[in-house]
């Protein structure tokens, strides 16, 4: 260990986060933080990176730990500095990710008292941490330096328990900032050691309604655990259950039917009560598709059962019967063994419809014209085995969603909240953490948004961007309302004649554009290849992409 | 007017922002916000922005309103769209400046229920806005729409009573969200009427104690509103009151003497006492300088009375005796004419000290290299009458305060809570409210953040930013500590070989770069002349910057 800040809690703290296994740190520069800033690069024990641009370092932050779901550690001066950092926090707390922000702050009587840099961080966070936490201002003392060391502790357990998620920990600091001593802390260690939750009590009673339902469907959303195996899977449609999933649950299977949008889209007027489940079991973070949303609660469900260990009242649908506070994975798959052979009349239907539709899908694309739709189809049939995409919000997300479920690539996608403010910089933050390719699938506003991404040294071979450039928010085409106003083109797409070029120069980034099928394919080929961060820029006919898109949907609903 | 939203409470909403005199709006693209973008546009009476980064939008917003102190309107969809806004909140709160902030909500019975784009929106900005409030949802019976409306009227009024500041106004929205119908709403208005304030009631006591202390004291800190003039600071010095003032007092008179942190740099050590006040009236919002705090902080003051007309409490000193609740114009104009002619003594040291002070910063700089403390000498002499100067955080505005405070520039800063991540925005809004020259004086780093100041069409003639490379945060290498650590040119200078030249190209701006003194003058000659967005980058030698202002202050200080 090297040299750490001369006041204690802070050598404490940074000894303590080491102790328990706490591996990645983000700085941002600043004064207030430079305690902590010089013990963790003086620790040693961290890999330690400074990003300029605390919205972006957020983002950085969550793409780090949605590949291992440990948590990052954010650190940042006093101010607004830690504000920035909110629209990361939000998405991190909705998709359940942890994260570990340590904000530096004035001491407490100086709030509002027009000291510089000083404001209320207390509880400017409160709406989406799983828990926040002010350490004590000066622990001289063995029982405030206890105290300290304790609420450290309790900080960190709390990213991943009850469930993960981002935990704001606000430290007064008092100057001088400064002293640094050659310090091998040996703070209180507190382990938290988690019971495995089992079953529910009344598993058998569930396990009969099951049984007795005629027709069974299970959703899965969001979900980065992969936590529930392609073999479950399975074994539910042996017995009957209709699994729909979505690219962003990463839990592929053959059995599962994963395009949900397009097949819901196909369901004949007359016969979607047949399609209708009378038990629906989901599990997972949100969805995706508002068409399922759309119809399901238009519906009547007889049972519906959430599953989820600390948050299964949420009631997607409107017609909750029943919350199962438990794992998915061990549930669905004690149902997988115990469950009885059952009638298939209902599974199917549902395979049928997706067969056709599948044809349907397969007719149309192999004469659809260059698009949005169709540029989607080649890069995703085209990203390598073994890939990560991170999907952007917007369209790019959307469309994903109308291809297969790849079982040899994971999907990524920031729907906790679904800003446009951070995408690139999630996949920056993902891109360090793994050996992989990792493939940004973004429109062009997003990607323009969160230029700030590239601010930085991180610069990861692997990272390859692919920019869909309709010229502004091409998703403001597709949903239908922004056309019958007046002001399609200015309030809604933004539309811009921007390029992504000159971002690439910018940032030295290597660079393509490409707008048309075989230009594309070559453009892959060459992304494929690429060595360090990379932007394939794919311009699309801006005012057909929507048209298709409505057709394709027609056609499969003929 | 044009076509609204075919939902009444936004119809309304939108009459009453336009009958209480609101003008401005920024927009920043979705489609849940629809029916109040739909609205703000078909109205007519608006002057309306669309700008895609919401963390921009805010600081635009708060430059706008910095120029006239009248509040301009922010709409955004829901989810996190909302908490980009608040570095810009924070800093307005703090700053007083006048904001009406609309996000679109989801309804509120979808929060929490994986829907998307859909979080905890209420209460998300509650640390930094006068009020807050929550339209209710459906507006159908009359009795609702009066409730919306009385909502709308209220927060209006609470952007500027008691204080100004901003105001968050959530609004669920449930679709169909793009109805338009051509309406003439007469909604209700409210309109208030606000007194006067006179002089505090027990003024006559005030005066006798002011008339009998020996050494007074004022201090003016950040005003935007210019309330005390320079007649009456003449007049207050004539009855032998010191005055000290910052340059974003922008409260200039040949009198006051604007050089605080220079000043108190050479007062000597053995004569420290004899420049203390016995009696500190201070008025205005935060300070710059640290040195007076620090100063001050440690000198036993017999009486300080803090001045504002809602906020006195504010103890900046630890010697706050007296919180006086009135506006400093009044009551300071009432002192310059109600006391008597006193020893002027304590004036006379003060000038003396001055004048001193004046002549070794002549000689230092006169002989001084070039570097960041000459570049701003140059800038300074050469920025035209009636500019505007936007001070960047960081050193640019500390700089500043080393010059004279020239009585024909108005100078801003965003000193409510000194973020660096906003200044070339509000640089941005602010021109284009005003005819006169915008001169943003910016560190390269804040600039860098701030990129996406330039991600629209305003475009303003008059906006003339210099950008000070120094290659990293210089302000680290300026204050002490950061030097006696390991880490400085990583975590706190953040040291970078960047240049603005990329930026320019990336959004078409004029160009140029200098690096010594006949350079930069030229370089300045082409700034003032220049028309369009236009940056001037001055290269400073980044190691010697520091040397160079430190033996400035020794210099002084001999
Ligand atoms: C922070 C934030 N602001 C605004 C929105 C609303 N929004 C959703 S999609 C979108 C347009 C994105 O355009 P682009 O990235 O070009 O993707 P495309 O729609 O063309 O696929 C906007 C503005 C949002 N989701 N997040
Ligand atoms: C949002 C935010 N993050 C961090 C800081 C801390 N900070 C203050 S000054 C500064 C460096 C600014 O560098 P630059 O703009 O180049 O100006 P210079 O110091 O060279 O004048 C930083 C990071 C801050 N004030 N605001």
């Amino acid at each position: 260990m090297g040299k750490l800040s001369d006041k204690p809690a802070i050598a404490d703290l940074v000894a303590i986060c080491a102790a328990r296994g706490l591996k990645r740190v983000i700085i941002s520069p600043g004064s207030r933080n430079a305690p902590l800033s010089i013990s963790f690069l003086g620790h040693g024990g961290f890999d330690v990176q400074v990003i300029g641009d605390e919205r972006s370092a957020g983002f950085i932050a969550l793409g780090m730990s949605q590949s291992d779901h440990k948590p990052t550690i954010l650190v940042c001066t006093s101010g607004s500095a830690l504000l920035n950092y909110l629209p990361a926090v939000s998405e991190a707390y909705y998709q359940r990710i942890p994260l570990l922000i340590l904000s530096a702050d004035r001491p407490e009587e100086w709030v509002d008292q027009m000291e510089g840099q000083t404001m209320r961080q207390r509880g400017s966070m409160s709406n989406f941490v799983n828990r926040e936490f002010h350490l004590p201002q000066e622990a001289g003392s063995a029982d405030r330096q206890w105290y300290s060391a304790r609420l450290v502790n309790d900080a960190i357990t709390a990213t991943h328990w009850p469930k993960c998620g981002p935990v704001h920990v606000n430290i007064p600091l008092k100057e001088p900032l400064y002293g640094q001593i050659e310090a091998s802390p040996e703070p209180k260690i507190i382990h938290p050691s988690i019971s495995t939750p089992g079953l529910p009590s009344n598993y058998d009673k569930l396990k009969g309604e099951v049984s007795e339902a005629q027709k069974v469907m299970v959703i899965l959303g969001l979900d980065k655990t992969q936590s529930v195996s392609a073999d479950t899977l399975a074994r539910l449609a042996k017995k009957g259950v209709v699994i729909l999933n979505e690219t962003s649950s990463n839990s592929a299977s053959p059995q599962a039917l994963s395009w949900i949008d397009r097949t819901i889209a196909a369901i004949p007027e007359s016969e979607r009560q047949a399609f209708v489940p009378d038990l629906l079991i989901t599990a997972g973070g949100p969805l995706v598709s508002k068409r399922i949303k759309t119809w399901l609660r238009n519906e009547k469900i007889a049972a519906h059962w959430h599953v989820d260990e600390v948050e299964a009242e949420k009631d997607l649908f409107q017609s909750l019967t029943c919350s199962i506070y438990c794992a998915e994975g061990p549930l669905l798959e004690a149902f997988a063994s115990d469950l009885p052979e059952s009638d298939p009349t209902y599974l199917h239907r549902w395979e049928e419809l997706h067969k056709k539709v599948l044809h349907s899908h397969d007719d149309f694309l192999s004469q659809a014209p260059f698009s949005d739709l169709k540029a989607y189809q080649t890069i995703l049939e085209m990203i390598p085995s073994d890939s990560i995409v991170q999907m952007a919000n917007s369209a790019a997300v959307r469309y994903v969603q109308l291809f297969p479920n790849r079982p040899d690539i994971t999907y990524y996608g920031n729907r906790g909240v679904s800003g446009i403010e951070g995408c690139t910089s999630t996949a920056m933050g993902l891109s360090t953490q793994v050996e992989r390719p990792v493939f940004l699938l973004s429109g062009d506003m997003a990607f323009r948004y969160d230029g700030n991404a590239f601010w930085n040294d991180l610069r990861p071979k692997n990272l390859k961007c692919i920019v869909i450039n309709n010229h502004g928010g091409g998703i403001f085409r597709i949903i239908p309302g922004p056309d019958s106003t007046d002001h399609l083109d200015r309030a809604f797409e933004a539309h811009q004649e921007n390029s992504a070029e000159k971002m690439a120069r910018m940032y030295d980034l290597e660079y393509r554009v490409v707008s048309d099928e075989p230009e594309l394919k070559s453009g892959m080929d060459w992304l494929i290849a690429s060595q360090g961060p990379a932007i394939l820029e794919v311009f699309t006919p801006r005012e057909k992409n929507a048209d298709i898109l409505r057709e394709y949907f027609e056609f499969l609903g003929q």
